[in-house]
């Protein structure tokens, strides 16, 4: 699938790969847009590794708090041509969303992009056409050492046993509502709804006796028929911050997931699960609990 | 017109209140956003004072220069329940109006809320309802001590022969053009012409004698067949601070205001009167003179 | 064409000029807004002069890198009344644009506006009427002493061979691209495709061992049958500052230019002469090259 173009062969604007590439892809603004800002909202620099499936991202946040693992696979292109054995690429997301950030919403799937991978030395090589512009931009940058790059994370295996299927977009709405009177919030759900709060209780009944309750109020935020149980029934719950859950639900938005499943326990990590199926995105962020003796009250 | 609500009803997200509450309110968002604009021009906090009339604020701003009164009758209100006898609550404006903004511009009125008061410990709950997105929002807070807040002005009685009622957003659009040379603006008539000026006559004639003339030019917005006359028919003028005029007509224009009426006279404070009809609001800013020798050519 | 108004005419929020003014101008807000953003790129303040063809500005930036001509001829404006001999007015921008900046686009050609140009002393006056809102705003203010402004510059008579005539908006976005990698880029052609680039061949390719080209990648952008040469027919090409490129072609298409050549050369300044045929407005940008002695390769 892959097409030559010659240099000098500057009036086809039409997006081309290149021979002599490792990796070629054609694809286009918007689902690529969308990818990245899962890795871009915990990381400046990822490995992005390759194979005959898709693209592979498994990032951890600098602090180890937060992490993501995703698939972008190779039949969400509209070309993809990549070896059977793994190539590792270092990429800096600032420049690479930057570059396909020129790619506009347009038409079905925005303006088309080409992606071609070289090795020794290794650089990235990708084109934006803006057919009805006539014009077409070219980059190429060299990629980071992968072996600079930090370790992919192992993501844990939890018993997560309550879950919730928010509309993601109402997410980000209520994680905002209740950010208006913590930095934290708890997941937990009441009966088949799914709440977020200020309390343990997913109640706002406040103490006056209470400084952070005399302080900041409590506040919660109630998502009825969207939760559920996959363990003894009894609800549960854990402490999450929410400048991370702000960051990760906002980029699952960006990202234009149409499924998402909140799975959560007591004091345990939240994972998040959500994909975009026509483009064939499949993710998963894990989220460690804040505990209460961080000084959760406060 | 109190509806229980149980704790642990969640699967009802319909805007209710609660029948332990000293003052219960059921409303939308538009309305109250609007009415809330006002106090939060001037002031941090506010004592709202609640009879079965309606809610009631006074406040002055830190300066002394700025004061408002404001009612919105119980009328107003999808539902409104209060004592006979006055019930005063110190508000936090900035987390009343971060709260009430999560009701969203929708349908008639905006996304429907309910507001409940209760005493010992004085407490506020207010809940928004988005329908559409099957989510609630519940917030708490402790009031401020009313005692701590400072007293409510006496509006004074002014004389105050000369009139005009421009459109609020056309006043807005005045005082922005004014505000271009000077901090300070005259505030007069030319027969039925209502004006701002940086000069006292009206006019822009400059002299370059005048070091503020020479810096800041001069400039002036007419107004024709808005303007008239109480008193004996002289026109009479008086200079306001810019600031604390942008901050009054802004909130007046926000708060929708469907009438407004200017009233001033020689060298005395100026007031603005205005209302929503519709949603039974009345309000008067008084704004107090800034004087000549306050350096008011320079 | 001159009208008189009476001071005391408030009635009237007619745009109307005066008799005794040197200059009489009517015209409306697009054109005047977009002809003060070319000066407004480089400076701010310049000499206005003005005879019976129209209004002049040359103007040259503070670094003495970039140069602008530009004449808004007499028949592009609604009214023009203007002695034969020049009369120059010393001319704050910020203080022009921001009071002609009252003047909302609406209708045709924005919001009417007057100006009058008095002489002892030098003072304009601009009026800008809402008709719809029946408002007028009248500004006035003293001009700068025209000796203390910079001397106009001498535009510079080159030998340009190589031609292109990109849409305007595509040439801020394929500046903005180039952007991306660093502060200067090369104009060259590749047969009939203009190009910004990078690097010098007008390609990507990047060198592991060039610290530039490591840092910061290449990039390049291709405007096919947009480019010509008036000379030779060998392709020549010269390296400028980004920032100086970006706010001028920003300018020509907040101008609204409906015609836009560049002109440019080996290692020489680039030309891009620019019109508003409707509008009469002809003007002419110069940009001094930046040479790789000055570390154009770093």
């Amino acid at each position: 699938m892959s097409q030559a173009v010659e240099p000098d062969d500057r009036d086809d604007i039409e997006p081309a790969t290149d021979d002599d590439a490792a990796v070629s892809i054609l694809t286009n603004g918007d689902p690529l847009r969308s990818w990245v800002e899962l890795p871009d909202s915990l990381v400046d620099e990822c490995r992005l590794r390759i194979d005959d499936d898709g693209l592979h991202v498994a990032a951890v946040d600098p602090a180890n708090v937060a992490m993501l693992e995703t698939t972008f696979r190779a039949e969400g292109f509209r070309g993809f041509d990549a070896p059977d054995s793994e190539v590792a690429f270092g990429l800096n997301l600032d420049r690479f969303t930057s570059v396909i950030s020129w790619a506009r919403k347009r038409g079905e799937d925005g303006d088309p992009i080409s992606i071609d991978l070289f090795e020794n030395p290794a650089r990235m090589r990708v084109s934006v056409t803006r057919t009805d512009q006539r014009m077409k931009r070219v980059s190429e940058w060299f990629g980071i050492d992968p072996d600079h790059i930090r370790q992919d994370p192992n993501p844990p295996d939890l018993d997560l046993p309550d879950r919730a299927d928010p509309n993601p977009s109402n997410l980000v709405d209520a994680v905002e509502a209740v950010d208006d009177h913590r930095d934290y919030a708890y997941i937990t759900r009441d009966s088949d709804t799914f709440v977020l709060a200020s309390q343990e209780s997913g109640n706002t009944q406040i103490d006056p006796d209470d400084d952070t309750d005399a302080e900041t109020g409590a506040g919660a935020v109630y998502m009825p028929e969207t939760a559920w149980s996959e363990g003894d029934g009894e609800a549960t719950s854990s402490l999450f911050s929410l400048d991370y859950l702000d960051d990760m639900v906002a980029a699952i938005k960006k990202s234009k997931a149409d499924r998402l499943t909140v799975h959560w326990g007591d004091q345990f990590p939240v994972e998040l699960n959500f994909s975009h199926e026509d483009w064939g995105i499949t993710s998963t962020f894990v989220l460690a609990p804040r505990f209460e003796s961080d000084g959760g009250g406060a």
